[in-house]
């Protein structure tokens, strides 16, 4: 059983290095790891980035499930891109699973960036615009998505020091496809 | 034809209101507009998100199409939530149409927010995490996913005073999903 794993970690400076780590876990599970820093692609062909596109989409095609890193990205939610394959999976319908080794609130992580005000009985950020204020980790159509598409956001019970290095939320969620995908 | 309208639209204090717009604008090209605001949920029930989630994948689900809103919503990027619906229906082989107030590229719009520098021939933010140097408006999996099951992402020649209130880059999708379902 193939599984794609999703997440920024194609933009560390050591990204085949925890691809490869990730790959690792995934076997020692009996189940295959699909990176996308696999594929090859010419970085400096003008489209580069189509051919990433395209070899991603392959990917999930094959892939019969998703482990997507939904740890904070740039701010105080998940990475776009990694959102969009997840989403593109749960369209697909393959099983869903994803984990953030930052478990507080969306809300909460979003005060700690900007300054988060009560007006009209709802949260606003600085531009006025609500804050979604569910007690969620991130945006409702994730992490709902992951409980009706596949298995409940994984998160520990305390941040790990390095939040991009630390795999044992990642190994949670092999272990979950394993046992749902029936191979062990 | 149903259009799914997805977008950080749902969080303005008049998100009611611009809804309203966005659907008066289909039903001017013969589509009919689905916007999540339509769905009546009590938000004060313990499984709000929830139901907020079924309704939203079940308007999806009835679309022949979305239009997403991926104007830059609170940091360099597009609204999470927003970005999870267009991978759902491109993974559900709906007509993607999308478009953002904002046209100017990503690690340009990064590069104003935090300081991005460059290291070993590739853009690192302060957390030195590459930054996507493509010259695209915002991650590759958006932007060429709806060259693929789409249409181009519509910018505005000119960014518009009010990125959150101005239409007329909507608009623009609306003439091209009519043009796209045949309905005109």
């Amino acid at each position: 059983m193939k599984i794609y794993l999703a997440g920024p970690d194609v933009f560390l400076p050591d990204a085949v290095a925890v691809g490869r780590r990730k790959a690792a876990i995934c076997a020692a599970h009996g189940l295959t790891g699909l990176y996308p820093l696999d594929n090859e692609i010419d970085l400096t062909a003008p489209d580069a980035s189509h051919q990433i596109f395209c070899g991603n989409e392959a990917m999930m095609d094959e892939a019969d499930a998703i482990i997507a890193n939904l740890t904070p990205f740039r701010g105080a939610g998940a990475d776009p891109g990694t959102v969009y394959e997840l989403g593109y999976m749960a369209g697909r319908r393959k099983v869903c699973l994803a984990y953030s080794n930052d478990g507080s609130n969306y809300a909460d992580r979003l005060g700690r960036l900007v300054n988060v005000t009560s007006e009209d009985g709802r949260l606003v950020d600085p531009q006025g615009l609500t804050v979604e204020d569910f007690g969620l980790v991130d945006n409702l159509m994730m992490i709902h998505a992951l409980e009706l598409h596949g298995c409940p956001l994984v998160t520990p019970a305390t941040m790990p020091v390095d939040v991009w290095h630390d795999l044992a939320a990642f190994e949670a969620c092999v272990r979950m496809a394993a046992a749902r995908l029936m191979v062990t």
